[in-house]
């Protein structure tokens, strides 16, 4: 079983919700298992925190926080872990089936870092950009003629499997020792010092900027950077940049 | 994985569910795990079919059964289990957790047997009267501080464990060559004759007569009689109670 400490650093993150009846029914399923930090990026009702089905768990509505961005959300994660099907995905991130999270979350949380488990709106699910901040695409392994879960289910589900199986004693270890990866508040300030490197160097055509930024954000998070390598590479692309600018008071065509 | 010849002898039975959104919500979470056979015991709302929440699931509704009572919904099942949490329960019947329940369903499933998963009404649950027509409880391990899950949210967490974990090939041959026990139905068969044995033989008094009834359910489930010594039972009872029963054109005065 997940301790207190364990559970206090797993955020479920909704994205863009619809419908507050869910919303109310994710913090229901959430109280259930144990779990009381949500975040809700962007909902669609303003008065989401009021919704009834939040049985049992009104007070887990009102702690919640809502942010404009996925990016804001998980800013202060170190695995963020989205989820959905691959019935209608080719999956750009790493996949890992629901039945192995357990065992990659309870590694992670060994660590002392946090964890954020996202889920998108009712209707499609994460987007493919959504997607770009996630290290892993959880997948709940649904029947290919109805893939598409409630969202309250969905959650429900995920929920269920981590509070009954995430279990330390399984780990080793070796496999806890591993180095902390970067917060993805880091990942996403590399991903914009090296955006506008490759804008200052002229690099990246206009046109190629909304794809190339996509492809950053997810080499970002396969590379695996831990936060002291990450400093590192800020420091160079802030040096480089730096050279790249034109300077204040210095003809440009004297270069 | 569970094959589809399995799946199909796997009921869902819902006991007086009030909200047919919550119906919806059910057929939907079976339908995303390939389940496709529910059966309704005396819903509270006539429209019940006509669910919007069965996203991707109105012809499993279309098909469902409506009975009158839970006995006439698990006549054909040799394992009935019902589902609940502990924290307001004292239980009766065999407690099984539900990460433990694939294993039992796989091993009942591989001798072709009929099995139903039963789910109570939204506000309290299976009441003491429901499970004494289960062979077990099973037990969604929830928090002691939020025990109460939502019905389309218990039924998907469950569906999902036994989609995912009934896997037969982790049973021994020894383990399913035992014999099936007797369908529900037979066994209320027995206890019926047993009851008007009792009665004819001014066992029991009236006033016991519901607590009697009670626990002779509960006790034929404990025994797990085989079909053919169920009929045993009957045909020996059925002996008794005509020879206890007054003859007419005999004067009972004469024994």
């Amino acid at each position: 079983m997940l301790t207190e400490d364990q559970r206090e650093r797993l955020e479920v993150v909704l994205v863009s919700p619809r419908n507050p009846l869910n919303i109310g029914a994710v913090a229901r399923a959430m109280a259930n298992f144990g779990f009381g930090r949500l975040t809700v990026v962007a909902p669609y009702a303003p008065h989401w925190r009021e919704a009834r089905s939040a049985v049992g768990a009104p007070e887990l509505l009102t702690h919640a926080r809502e942010t404009a961005t996925l990016a804001d959300a998980v800013e202060q994660c170190t695995l963020v872990a989205g989820t959905g099907t691959l019935t209608y995905r080719k999956p750009e991130s790493k996949v890992v089936r629901l039945p192995e999270l357990p065992l990659l979350i309870a590694g992670e949380l060994a660590r002392g870092v946090r964890i954020a488990l996202v889920f998108g709106p009712e209707k499609h699910g994460l987007t493919r950009e959504d997607l770009s901040y996630c290290h892993v695409l959880v997948e709940v392994p649904t029947d290919a003629r109805q893939p598409s879960m409630n969202l309250g289910q969905a959650v429900a589900v995920c929920l269920y499997e981590l509070a009954v199986r995430a279990c330390l004693s399984d780990l080793s270890p070796q496999e806890t020792a591993q180095k902390p990866g970067a917060p993805s508040g880091i990942l996403d300030l590399v991903a914009g010092l090296v955006e506008e490197t490759m804008r200052a160097a002229g690099y990246s055509p206009r046109s190629m900027q909304a794809a190339n930024r996509h492809d950053l954000r997810l080499m970002l998070r396969r590379l695996a950077l831990s936060e002291p390598d990450a400093r590192r590479v800020l420091g160079l692309f802030r040096r480089v940049l730096w050279r790249l600018k034109p300077k204040p008071g210095i003809d440009d065509k004297s270069y």
